[in-house]
C-alpha cells in the first residue's frame, strides 16, 4: 500500500494548526487551508498538502511572512495593483480576487495584478470565487522558471497556469485550469516515483533534444511548452505562458521570466531581482455587465449539454472543462483523500517539528 | 513560377474598389482594405486578399450588409456589447476595439463583445490598434466549426484564434497572435495545394484516429485542439478554444459551437441558430492603470532582451511573439507581395465581375 486515505476535515483542522503554528492569524489560517486542500480536494495532489512542508520551509528561510500588511498600492475603477507584502500566496491571491470581484460589482469587470507574493495553490479556486456572484473568474500566475520557450535552451517561463471558471444554470459550472506546458510538473513528479519514461514533446535535454527521461531537469533540461515542438504548435504554448508572466509581474511589479524566485527554500533566489516576489493576475467580470445573467445561463447549459452529448471516440466520453476534478471532489469528500506513504510521512514529521498531535 | 509579386499599394487601391463596389462606404472600404491587406503583408496569407472573392460572394447570398448600422446595445463603465448588424467583420471588429480603448481610458479597461458580425481578418490587427495608446489589447472570435474537442468526433469549435499585443519601449512590440488548435486551417491548405501529408496531431480521421491527410475534414475528419492529442495536453487546446467561443459568443448573443455560420457561402446556414451571426471578444487595458507606463515599458524592454539572448538549439533562433510577421512586414513593403496564381486569377475574375481594371 503507498497510499491511505484521510478525511477532509481532520485534513483540515491539521493544515490549520500549521499554519498558525507559522504565525498566520486564525483568520488568515482557515483560508490557507482551505485554498490549499482545495487541490486536494479536486484531484490535484501536486498542488496540496503535499507541498505544506515546502511553505513551512520557506517560513524558516523568512521568505513567507506569516502577517501581510495587503495593500491595494495603485487603482483605477476597474483595476488594482495589490502588494502581498511578502505573504503566503494561499491568503493573497483570495483577497485580490475578492478585490477585483468588488470593482466588477461597480464597473462591470475587475482586474487585479499582484506582486510580492508566493505560491498561491490551485489557479481554479480564485477563478471559481466568482461564480456564485454570477461573474466569469479568471486566475493566473508566474512561477519558478522550469520552461524553456521554442528553441531556447534556458529556463525561463513556469508552467503558468491560466483558470477561467463561467457559471451555468443547472448545469456544473464550466472550469478550465490548467498549465501552459504540454504536462505540469506534477505529473513529471509522478512518472519520477514510477520509473517510467515521459512521452516525447513533455521534456527536453540540456541541448533542445526530444527526451523521455522525467529527470531531465536536473541535468540542464526543461519543461517544454504547450504544443511540444514547433510542428505542434509549441511556440503557441510559449506565447500562452508569456501572457502569463507579463500580466502577473510586468504589469503588477514583481520578478518576471529567470526572476522568478523558486519555491523551494534550498535553491538560492535569484541575484538583481526585477520586481518584487512573484505575480499573481485575476479578473472578475459580471455577466450582467454584458446580457441578462439568466439568458448567459441558460445559453451555457445548451453549450457545455451540446459538447457534453456529442458523439465520442469508441470507449471515451467527451467532458466539459471541471468534470474530472468535480468528480473527484464527489468522491474524495465521500471517501476521503488518498495521501501517498511520502507526503503522510512529511505531515507527521512537520507535527513533531511543532509539537502537534497529527491524525494519520 | 507559382507566384507573382504585387506592390502593397496598388493592391490597396483595387481591394478598395471592390468593397465600394458591394455598396461599402469610401470609410469603411478603407479600413475593411487595410484590415483585410494587413494579413497579406504580415505574411498570413490564409487569411488577407485570397479570402476577398469569399466576401463577395457572402454579400451575393445576403449574408453581409455593407451599410450596417453598428451599435452598442449594452454598456457598463468598462464593457459594451456591440451588435454589427451582419456587417463585415472587417469593418465591425476595428469599431468594437475603438469602443475598449475609449472605455479603458476612463475605467482603466475596456471589454467589448460583439454579435451579429462575420470573419475579421487577422485577430492581431485589432489587438494591435490598442499599442499606440499604451495599453495592451486583447482579440479573440469564433469560427466555423472545424475542431474537435478532446475525444469527440464531432466538429464543434472554430479555430478560434487569440491575439495579444503588448508595448515596449525601445524594442517593437510583443504581439501574440495564434489558433488554438495545432495548426490553423490556412496551414492545411498548404499542404493540400503541395500535395504533402501533414504531421501527426494536427488532424483526425471521422473516427478520431489519427491522420496525416490533409483532405481528411473532407471526409468527416477535423482539426485537433492544440496539444494533439490527450497525452500532449489536447484539452488545454480544447479549453482555449472554448473559453474564446464562449467570451466572444455566449456572453454577447452570437452563435456558438456548432452554430456558427461557415465562411464559404456555398454550405447552408445551421438551422435553429442560437445566437446572431458569428462573435468577437476584444479587451484593452491602459498601461497605467496598473503601474506608470514608462516604467512598464521599460521592464518590457528587458523581457523582451532577456528572452531574445537566451541560449539557442544549434541552427535555430529565439524568437520573440510578433518578431516573425514584422519581419514580414519589412520585407513586403520592400518588395511587394506574393500572391499565388489561383489567388491571382480569382482576383482577375472579380476584376471582371465589377467591370474593374485591375493591377495584375
Amino acid at each position: 500500500m503507498n497510499e491511505s486515505l484521510i478525511a477532509y476535515h481532520p485534513l483540515n483542522g491539521f493544515c490549520k494548526e500549521i499554519f498558525l503554528k507559522i504565525g498566520c492569524s486564525e483568520k488568515d489560517a482557515r483560508l490557507a487551508t482551505e485554498v490549499l486542500l482545495s487541490a486536494d480536494i479536486r484531484g490535484v495532489d501536486s498542488h496540496g498538502v503535499a507541498r505544506l512542508s515546502g511553505y513551512v520551509r520557506l517560513w524558516e528561510s523568512n521568505r513567507i511572512n506569516a502577517t501581510p500588511n495587503i495593500q491595494v498600492v495603485h487603482e483605477t475603477p476597474s483595476t488594482a495593483v495589490v502588494d502581498g507584502d511578502g505573504g503566503l500566496g494561499l491568503v493573497v491571491a483570495p483577497q485580490a480576487m475578492a478585490i477585483a470581484i468588488k470593482k466588477a460589482e461597480v464597473a462591470g469587470t475587475g482586474w487585479v495584478a499582484v506582486r510580492n507574493s508566493n505560491h498561491y495553490g490551485i489557479a481554479g479556486y480564485h477563478a471559481m470565487m466568482a461564480l456564485e456572484k454570477d461573474m466569469i473568474g479568471i486566475s493566473m500566475t508566474n512561477a519558478s522558471p522550469l520552461v524553456s520557450p521554442t528553441f531556447s535552451l534556458d529556463r525561463l517561463l513556469g508552467t503558468n497556469p491560466i483558470a477561467v471558471a463561467v457559471p451555468a444554470d443547472k448545469q456544473p459550472p464550466f472550469v478550465a485550469d490548467f498549465a501552459t506546458t504540454t504536462a505540469a510538473n506534477g505529473k513529471l513528479e509522478i512518472l519520477q516515483r514510477v520509473g517510467k519514461e515521459a512521452p516525447e514533446g513533455w521534456i527536453q535535454d540540456a541541448k533542445g533534444a526530444v527526451s523521455t527521461n522525467p529527470h531531465e531537469l536536473k541535468d540542464g533540461g526543461a519543461l517544454l511548452p504547450l504544443g511540444g515542438d514547433r510542428d505542434h504548435g509549441s511556440h503557441k504554448g510559449y506565447c500562452l505562458g508569456s501572457v502569463v508572466d507579463i500580466f502577473s509581474a510586468v504589469l503588477s511589479g514583481a520578478n518576471y521570466g529567470p526572476w522568478v524566485p523558486p519555491f523551494v527554500a534550498f535553491l538560492p533566489l535569484p541575484e538583481n531581482p526585477v520586481g518584487k516576489g512573484i505575480g499573481h493576475f485575476f479578473g472578475a467580470m459580471r455577466i450582467d455587465a454584458f446580457r441578462p445573467a439568466d439568458e448567459f445561463k441558460a445559453h451555457m447549459d445548451n453549450w457545455i449539454t451540446t459538447f457534453r452529448n456529442s458523439r465520442a471516440v469508441e470507449g471515451e466520453k467527451v467532458l466539459i472543462p471541471g468534470d474530472p476534478e468535480r468528480w473527484m471532489e464527489e468522491e474524495r469528500r465521500a471517501n476521503g483523500i488518498p495521501l501517498q506513504i511520502k507526503v503522510k510521512e512529511d505531515l507527521i514529521q512537520l507535527a513533531a517539528k511543532f509539537g502537534l498531535q497529527h491524525p494519520f
